[in-house]
């Protein structure tokens, strides 16, 4: 027999592979089991009481247990990875990231995306910026297809070779609908009865504008990132596959397997959710958002929330929104340097950071 | 703008802040999903087919796969800890830990607590005792509000303010009605059907007074216990925060982060399963237990059972109570040292300790 | 009192308590819940739709969500190490293994294994080889008892008594019936609108014998291997018990913990799946299989695949049949060394085999 025909298929896209107004159904879908719901909900150290105890979801008008926001992107975001970023060097930004429809255990979700802008770079010739607009929707028999979030974001992606002719432009984004289901207020219902399930000091009317909250608490990161990247299907090399960085670690960040920029994300929402989002009934819109440090097995992770404003839900008297920025941090070492916002022989080193506005319940209605 | 306000928020209660006769309803509560479920189940090693094979536990009259008396105990206890012992040093006695209702995946538990003593150290200004005791009830829609699990416990905690005053003192605990919720022995049922499917040696029958067995099996314990604490929603920052450990790791036990004793606590009930409760229906009390030692990530945790006594359960001849005391050991090296217990240059390190009274089926019923 | 009187159970069976014909109800059974699934699921990094989106799978004819062969596998196969490789050395062969109806979130399995051969090696007194033969069916209360997986294995197993004498011999294995349940085709509907959901160059039409794929995707393990191998009832201590490894580590190969063989085996499957089996509709036989190299916490590991041929299935037009060899393999530092299949400095080492058939779909049906 002849020798065997070798294959090595290409996955994901480059640079040169995307056009404006292309369009990707993304392949597999996702549907929500218990496992990634629990395995997710709880790395977050979430604590509203929404996303843990379904007695008290469903006397808020959920059907059962809420997926946390937080989820819902991951969830969404890696369906996208294959064909947008598997090739990407870093993921520049996050705009205009809105939710729709709540996510329950059982919900398939699929994803659709837009390529809106394609650009290469003018300094770096193995380089350009893939700008994109991705939709998921869900599939459960009942509300068929409803959304449940969508997003754009930037993204710097390689070329595959660099002489290839980039197809440079931009479209409009699609218009879509999608706008955060609540449940209704239900004049009758003993709300009171949970009001000890949830903090008693993060109402619409306990939040001020200018104030910083410093939270308490801190996570540190172990090797398990690997596993929980593997768990959202990302398909990304550079979170898992430490033989790739060995054989020429100076090519890759920091010389090691980076933690994919999703687990910092749900984890900063997470150790920001006592303080900020314990009576949240959801989060409403990210405006921007962007990774500016890359986290690493063995970091701890901080957060903290600016308080930037605070406003009306029309039609709601019972909620309001809250408009926040939220901020991740890790220390590294720094021997014999003081910075004023660290501990002696440590920097502060911003991980991340969130333009978010959240629809907060009020005490009058709720407590 | 002006300069934003700082606002860090104390999480925890502090020794001044408990007073005799204090409750709390503690905030979150937790659905026990699938996931929960499979992730500590099989962690702990544990055997009894009721926890694994819902084909074998609704033969016995369950309505699916149980949750195993050390499970029930970790979800119960850890929506306890923001309240009683987030500021706590160690946790000293669990005492009088019973059982009642069957816990299935779906239940949310919720937990209250009352203070039934505090009193301040005499030795040491900074730290006291406080004594609680504890009550989780659960909601699935059916049997509402049934009582799982009541307990006490001791928990050495520290002060915010060592000139504060103490608000020392003792009150009645609350009677409880916690009985171990036990299936009917059904005559016509054939369960030698099934009776391949647990140990062959673990019936009452087979257990003598003045045995100790050794558990054959060891588990070693890696950073993986960070995200089992989070999965249980205990926030004590000795367990998941190195950062805070870096910084001055003389202040913490061990100068590392300490595993959290609900996981040597169920993994010693894991590994003591095939050779004491294969054939259990239930755990009726946990008298008195203790930990004994700090346990790190490398460790490799051992177990050993007394039978201390034997006894009927009254009105149910086809049951008996088997009385025991449950040893959680490790080793530490100790190099040129020989002890009888342990290989030369090993030392034997009791870590855990637990008075359990198991309810155990017959052979002449069942086999 | 008396001293207590000592017990150590004896785990397993070793050489010397086997003969041909014996057979073994295993202990336990195994629900497999969403928590198991998603676990496995997602670490194997398996991409065929119908294990993760319901939609898709139901689509198909499928009742929900289809537990992927490697874990039918991972879970039957473990329910049998306590009685036939508790002792074992190692695990020589896989043969004929079969899969027969799905398995779903829900489904308890239970396994019954037959002792085919006994022979006591010539050359190590200490060891010999055992064959069994092993079925697994399911519970679910519907099609009860189906079989869904059958398969026979070659052992290495330890004797307890060196001097004890060793039951050799053979007895034919029984006829198992387990044929892989495929849904039909429906010929209204609509399978073209599932068609992006998986891989488009994957169908029958598109595989040519006499090619190898080298899968483009690695894995890094880590310890996270002995909690994935409690997960599925594995018993082994040479996976689980880091003291037992420190005590006399040559002993033991590699001198540390070795990862249980089900862990590759799954990994490889799903590594494979984006080239291989996107549009698979079931695995029909592992004709032969086998680990060559041991696997360890820090190794990445990958895959490629032979197509050694592709057939017809009988009776049904709108699938085939693909015959293919799945190789796992890692590489081992290797200063100064040179290999045609490595980059400088390394080495590559197969660590797994598997002859696998496929029963994939045809585009002309599907797309």
């Amino acid at each position: 027999m002849a020798e065997p025909r070798i294959i090595r298929k290409k996955t994901g896209n480059f640079l040169e592979d995307f056009f404006p107004g292309q369009r990707f159904r993304h392949k597999g879908g996702k549907t929500l089991t218990e496992g990634l719901f629990t395995t997710f909900t709880e790395f977050s150290m979430t604590t509203n009481p929404l996303a843990k105890n379904a007695h008290y979801a469903r006397g808020y008008g959920y059907r059962d247990l809420v997926c946390p926001p937080g989820l819902v992107m991951l969830v969404a975001f890696s369906q996208t990875v294959e064909d947008v970023s598997e090739n990407a060097r870093a993921n520049l930004e996050y705009i205009d990231m809105r939710f729709g429809a709540p996510v329950y255990v059982g919900d398939s979700l699929e994803v659709e995306t837009k390529v809106v802008g394609v650009r290469p770079s003018s300094s770096r010739p193995n380089l350009g910026i893939v700008h994109v607009q991705s939709t998921a929707r869900k599939h459960n028999g009942e509300d068929d297809e409803a959304v449940v979030a969508t997003w754009q974001r930037k993204v710097q992606v390689y070329k595959d070779d660099d002489s290839a002719e980039v197809q440079a432009g931009e479209v409009e984004p699609d218009e879509i609908e999608c706008e955060l289901w609540l449940p209704h207020h239900r004049a009758g219902f003993d709300y009171k009865g949970l009001a000890h399930l949830s903090n008693a000091d993060t109402y619409w009317e306990d939040f001020e504008p200018n104030t910083r909250i410093e939270h308490s608490r801190g996570r540190t990161m172990t090797s398990e990132h690997i596993a929980l990247t593997a768990i959202l299907d990302n398909t990304s090399q550079v979170h898992c596959n430490q033989f790739m960085i060995d054989l020429d670690p100076k090519q890759y960040v920091g010389g090691e397997l980076i933690i994919f920029g999703g687990i910092p994300f749900t984890l900063c929402l997470g150790l920001s959710c006592p303080d900020v989002a314990d009576n949240a009934l959801g989060d409403l819109i990210y405006t921007t958002g962007r990774h500016t440090a890359p986290l690493f097995a063995g970091d701890t992770v901080f957060a903290a929330t600016e308080i930037l404003g605070k406003r009306e839900l029309p039609g709601r008297p019972d909620l309001g929104v809250i408009e926040t920025r939220l901020h991740g941090h890790k220390f590294t070492r720094a021997e014999g340097e003081k910075h004023d916002d660290a501990p002696e022989g440590w920097k502060k080193v911003p991980i991340f950071e969130l333009d978010r506005q959240v629809v907060v319940k009020r005490r009058s209605h709720y407590a």
